[in-house]
Parts: structure tokens; sequence; C-alpha cells
């Protein structure tokens, strides 16, 4: 993509900074977004709702604010676009199923509600997969309009991509944050299982639905996440906790320099491609890491067969209601694998939950070590077709974990196209992942990241 | 049971008070308990481990900890039973099973490690039915040995209601608390889901697994739970929350008298016997509550099956191992609990889980009116016979909903044998359910219960 001149080039970060010293107003800014969507939401097909003239009354309000002298919050006029399966009481939300079409809820989800209480102009809503699975949606990838941008959050990870936008929500119940953010060569943060509240947001997978973010740098991804992160009683999978300080701690200097290992997992010699397989040697040689993968032991083998058990069967319950009125109206693949998940084993299911602590116990050796775990964010650059959305396989494990991930746009495909590097760190640890990743950063690129 | 005058038969709270003025010592107290069970014993059966001399060792070093002027704990020197699927790191925890004969634990479940804090004595550890289920163990009903004593806390029930010791601990998956303390006579209290840990206790059922306490007066119920309500991390369903004040709360006047609502609730028709249903509207007609009883409305006729439902798959997962490798030595009940719990599909066991917060929100509207629900502690009188421990049909819905319930020795069947009246409040406000309990014992009684 070549970079925009315009104020929808700033970071979310700089463009925050502008409207609060009055170098930039939040209308300006938004403006500046809708020309960039005009120009480009033909070929892209980010979006399933945008109302430009919404967005702009909500940034002449935001302006208000601040000429009255109202104190700013943290995305203070900023444009943020918001996946199609997160709530808004003023935007229908369809969650990707015609099944849902002209669905308006009454109020926002909690995600939403704390973005505009940070400031947020709520842009629209992005185009998600058929209920956040993997049947695509409109969406192509900005790089290469014939390339599937990933899923299931494809609309928001185009949008930040070809800066329509500087932020976007999105959610992970298998590879749904950080395989697009791969594909698209965006960042994108999946914060561990329970920090941020899904109250509000399409139910997948209790066990496995969580909420991340994308953006253009890591200071907007560390300023977006700590806007959200928040206990929420009607999340019943968050906890009371001490506000995180996510932009502080990924700006500060590790007192030494992080370890990583390199984990290739279990389906590294089945499904990374060849540019896979030739750039993490050298990208683990330019950092001096022994490129022996880290031994993840029998139980990591196990986990997709977990994930899937847990998956289909909560995709039977969740989705059974569009099941049962309008199986028709779903993807063949997405009946099939409710229908899997209608056979699974209450036992099988139960046995399959009860092996996460286990496995973060075994993590928490690793992590005793190592600062992060360096794996690839995908099987290699987004492939062609927007038929599928490629394969979630390298991400399954830290999401089944609930463990914190982030993608990083640090390495480039045969055909020039983005691949991401994928950092994972302890579970409830986030703020240092992200301070290990811009380090990560500054060791590739040899500038600073922040 | 004919009331013994000596140091065994004080209340915990009388014996505790008495310890701590100098007026009796903590042997004196063990070594009355201990006399009475040399001669109840036999018969009773109410004991798998009692070790004299070292129930004595645990007294004399308690009376040490006093004589140095220690700090002493509201159960400083009172004995207490421990059903025998509390773990404890000084005695055997068999859990009703041969499987399980001679297991000794290495540490302390939270509940003991609690009561040694609060300066208990561990008396020892008494029958549980097999792996708290339904198959009965040894214990006989001390108001009639011809009778069951009800399960699983059998050994617990039987051993505070023929004054071997004032306290013990008891556990509740479906009607294992409430439906032994109706028919021992003894006061028998299951707080909220939740509020008890279950570190260290046998895993039945994470979603029903309950802890409870069994004593003989309601200041002493209320003694024992204030010093066992924690939050525990080890426990994921405890939570954090200020200190609960049970004992002062239960002895404090209702700011008005409260209102009672009576459910016979939807087994009332089958399983209520002739006792239950000639004093139940005797009781309501003394206390002029109408005996028309509360609509619980369709949901709670389902409770049984998502009840079954869930106990079942639990079982199937929790007592895998013991169901694989010793079979033939489980009872057929159990084995075909187990095996009916193999078939439970996954769909239908998380629906059942997702029904309880309807549910809770229905009783919350009842509890808007009405400050505790009232209803039979168990079928009727202990039913004679030692090979079933009666039916927990009447505690079925308060254990699925997590809401705290209180048998209270009000009534007498037409044999002469007690029957509880069980109390049941909102989930988490477990202190003003025990005071509504005392209003009622005062109301039953003419007297001061406190």
């Amino acid at each position: 993509m070549p970079k925009d001149t315009t104020a929808a080039s700033l970071s979310a970060t700089e463009a925050a900074r502008k409207i609060r010293d009055g170098e930039l107003t939040s209308e300006e800014l938004v403006q500046s977004c809708l020309e960039r969507i005009a120009e480009l939401e033909d070929a892209i097909g980010a979006w399933t709702h945008l109302d430009k003239d919404y967005a702009l009354a909500q940034a002449r309000a935001a302006q208000d604010r601040r000429q009255a002298g109202e104190s700013l919050g943290p995305l203070h006029g900023v444009p943020v676009a918001i996946k199609d399966i997160f709530d808004t009481h003023d935007m229908p939300t369809e969650n990707g199923t015609v099944l849902h079409a002209g669905r308006q809820p009454k109020s926002d989800s909690t995600v939403v509600s704390l973005l505009r209480q940070a400031g947020a102009i709520i842009m629209g809503k992005t185009v998600t997969t058929e209920l956040a699975v993997l049947h695509p949606g409109k969406t192509a990838n900005p790089h290469d309009l014939k390339r599937t941008p990933g899923g299931s959050s494809s609309g928001s990870a185009a949008a930040v991509a070809s800066f329509m936008v500087p932020l976007a929500t999105g959610s992970q119940t298998n590879g749904s944050m950080i395989r697009p953010a791969s594909f698209c060569g965006v960042y994108g943060f999946k914060p561990s299982h329970g920090l941020i509240s899904r109250h509000g947001v399409l139910l997948q997978s209790r066990f496995l639905d969580q909420i991340g973010v994308f953006a253009r740098s890591l200071e907007d991804i560390a300023l977006m996440a700590e806007v959200l992160i928040a206990h929420d009683p009607q999340d019943p999978d968050t906890r009371p906790h001490a506000a995180p300080r996510m932009v502080k701690t990924a700006a500060g200097e590790p007192p030494m320099p992080p370890r990583l290992a390199f984990a290739a997992t279990p389906a590294w010699d089945e499904f990374a491609d060849g540019d896979t397989k030739e750039a993490f040697p050298e990208l683990l040689q330019h950092l001096g890491i022994g490129a022996d993968s880290l031994n993840l032991g029998p139980a990591f083998e196990q986990i997709y067969g977990w994930h899937k058990t847990v998956m289909g069967a909560d995709q039977a319950m969740n989705y059974r209601r569009e099941y049962e009125r309008g199986k028709d109206k779903l993807s063949p693949t997405l009946v099939d694998a409710i229908e899997q998940g209608q056979k699974v084993l209450a036992v099988d299911y139960n046995e399959a939950m009860a092996t996460r602590d286990g496995l973060n116990r075994l993590l928490s050796e690793i992590f005793d070590t190592y600062d992060a775990i360096l794996t690839p964010a995908a099987a290699g650059q987004a492939p062609l077709g927007l038929e599928t959305t490629g394969n979630p396989v390298f991400c399954t494990p830290w999401t089944f974990c609930g463990v914190p991930a982030i993608s990083l746009p640090l390495l480039e495909g045969s055909d020039g196209l983005p691949m991401g590097v994928q950092l994972v760190g302890p579970r409830g640890d986030d703020a240092r992942l992200l301070r290990t990743a811009r380090w990560l950063i500054e060791a590739v690129s040899g500038e600073a990241a922040l």
C-alpha cells in the first residue's frame, strides 16, 4: 500500500495528539478517512454499514465537547471501525449472516461503550465472515484484490491496512485476529482470555472467544488495548484487577534484552508454506536465536482436536436457533461444523476444557526462561482466491490456552505480500508482551519503533 | 435423643466461650465427646477414622497456645467432625470407596485449613456414601437405628445429632446436606454456590458441588459458616468479597417480620409423604402464611432433568478413573449413573448449565416480594432401612440454582422422628437467610432461638 499523506495516514496516537493540541479537528480526520473509503471501498469491500453523515456528526459533537472544555478521552475524535459482531445501539449488527439482516441492537456492547467513553468516533461496521466462523464475506485483501484478507475479522483488518481508519476491533475464536493481521500486513493483538469484555458481542464459545485490536503501529495497539481492558460484571470471565499500563509499559525499555524461543508448533511440517520455511530461519539467524524449535510436548499435538471438540459443541449450542430456523441459509461448512458439534459428548467436551490449566502450567515453565514465544502468524502469505480465508492452524494452540498473542508485520513473502511474526506471552502478562514486541520490531528494523 | 448433660452437650458457641473464659478446657470437652462416641459408635457407625490420642493431643496443644497467651480463633478448642471427602494431611481421606482405601492426602483442604486456623480440633473423619453419591455407608440414624441417617453426609449429620461433636462439615451435589440434617433432626446449612472453597474436596461436579455445615443450633451454624466463607483462588468459583458477618446478622432483629412463601415444588404430589402433607399445612396455618403454593413456573419442572444431565456427565468425567480401573468395586447404581452420564451430549449439558442464570432471575423476582421460600427438606421422616439414603428430590432445584438453603429441625413425623423445614434464600444473601431462619424458629417455638 502506498502510504497516504493525508490525515487518514496518521496513527491514532498522532491523530489524538493533534486533535488535543488543536492542530487537527476530528471532522478533518473523519473526512480524510471517508475520502479514503470512497476511493477504495468498491474494490476492497471492508464495510457492511457506513453512514458518512453520522460519522461526521459524531466528529462535530467531539469538537463541541472539546470547545466546551470537557475532559478528553485518550481516543478523542479518532475514528474506529467495529467488526459487525459487536452490538451498537445506533447501527445494525448483522453478524455476517442474512438470518440477522436488519438486526438493530438496543444497546452497545461493552467494547463500543468503552470506545465512546474514550472519545472515539464509531465509524461504522466492518465485514465479518458468517457468524465469525469460516465462510467469507465480500472483503478483498488491500495488497492484492485477488487474495483473501483472512477472517473472521476480514473487514477490520482490511480497513486498517488500507488507511480507511487507524483502529479497528476484532475477535478470535481460532485464528480470526492474528491471521487477518498477518495477511493484511497490520498489527493485530489478542490479549489474554478474559481481559476484554465480550458482553454484547456475538457468542460463539465462552471458552474460546477473545476480543482484539488492529492498528498500524504497536503504540496504537497499546493505546486501544488500554482503553478496552476492564472488568465487566456482564462478562463472567473478566476479573477485577488494577488498570493495565499498556502504553507506558510498551514504551519502556526492557531491563535486559528479552529472550525469545522459536516454536515451529506441530503444524509446521504439514502447513507452513515455502515462504514461511524460508523466512523464519533467516529471521532467527538475524536475531541470534537458535533455530531449534521449542519442544512443546505431546499435549500440544492434541490441542487441535480439543479445540475442535469445544468449538464445535459451542457452535452447536450457540447457533442452534440459526440452525433450526434457517439451516438452508447457512453455509454448508457451518452446517457441517454444527452437525459435528451436536454429536460431541459432554465428557469429551469437559475433558478438553479441563486440559487448559495444565497446558498453561507447561507454558509457565517455558516463560520462566523465555519472555515470549516466536512463531508464524499464518501458514504464509494470504492465499489466492476469496472463497476461503486461509488456515487458522498457527493460532489454534494460543487461542485454546487463552494466552496473549500479537502479529507483527515484519516479513515479506515471495510475491511481495506481508507475512506476520506472531509473539506469544504468558497469560495475564499482556503489557510485557507488547514491550517485548517493540524490542523485536526495533531489532528487526534497526529503527526505534515508538 | 436424650440431651446429654456433659460437656459434649454444649453448643459450639457455649463451649468456645467457656474455653476462652477458662471454665472448660479443650481436653475436657474432647474427652467428653470421646466418651459419647465410645458409648454410641458401635450402634451408629458415624466415623471412618478416629484417633482418640491424636484428638486429645490437639486439645492439649490448643491449651498450650491459650496458656502462652496466643490470640484464640472463634473455634478455639472446639472439636469438628470432617466428612471423609475433605482432604486432611494428617488423616486418611477415603471418599467412601474401597478404591481409595488408605489414601493419605499430602495437604489439607481449604475448609480443614480454615478450621485449624480458627482453632478447631479436627476430631476425625465421618462416613460418606460411596464417592458422595447414593450408595450408603455403615451409618444408622441416631433416632432409630433401623433407619437411614440420609446421605451423602451421613456420618457428619449422625455425629452431630448424637452429641458426639457439636459441629461437622458436609457437602451437597443434590440433597446431601439438607436431607441428612432433616432425617437426623439437626441444623444443616448449605451456603450459596461459590461461598465456601471446594479446594481439596472430592470433585463430583464443579457446577453442583457445594459445601455446608451441621450443628445443633442456628448460632453454631452462623459461627462455623463465618469461619469457612472465604475467597480461595484455588476454587475458581469463589470470588473476593467483604468478610460476611454471619453471626452478627443472624442474631440481629429483622427490620420487619420476614415474609415467607410456601413452595410445594413440582415434587410434592408424587414424593411428599403423608406426614409432610399433614405437617406443612398446619405449620403454614400457625405462621399465618397462605397455603397456596408459590407457582415457580414451568422451568422449575425441568430442573430435575437438567440436574441429572449435569451430574451424570460430571460423574462420568470426574469418576472416570475409578470406573475404568475398578468398575467391579463400584456399586451398580453408580456404575449405571456413570454409564448414563457418558452418553450425555455436550449441547444438552451446556444448555442445562445455561439455564441457571435465568432461573435465578425468576427467583430474584420472588425474593423481591418474599424474604425466603419455605419448603420441605425431605419427603418425610427418615425411611426405614439402611440400604438407601432417601430421596433428594426436595433439594434438587435449590442445589441446581446454587441458592442458600437451611434445614431447621422444627417438625415431628407420625413415628416421633424429626422432619426438617427448609428455608431457601436469594443467592449471595446468606446472612439474611440465617436471620430469617432465627425468626422462624422463634415463631414456631415461641422462645428466643439465640
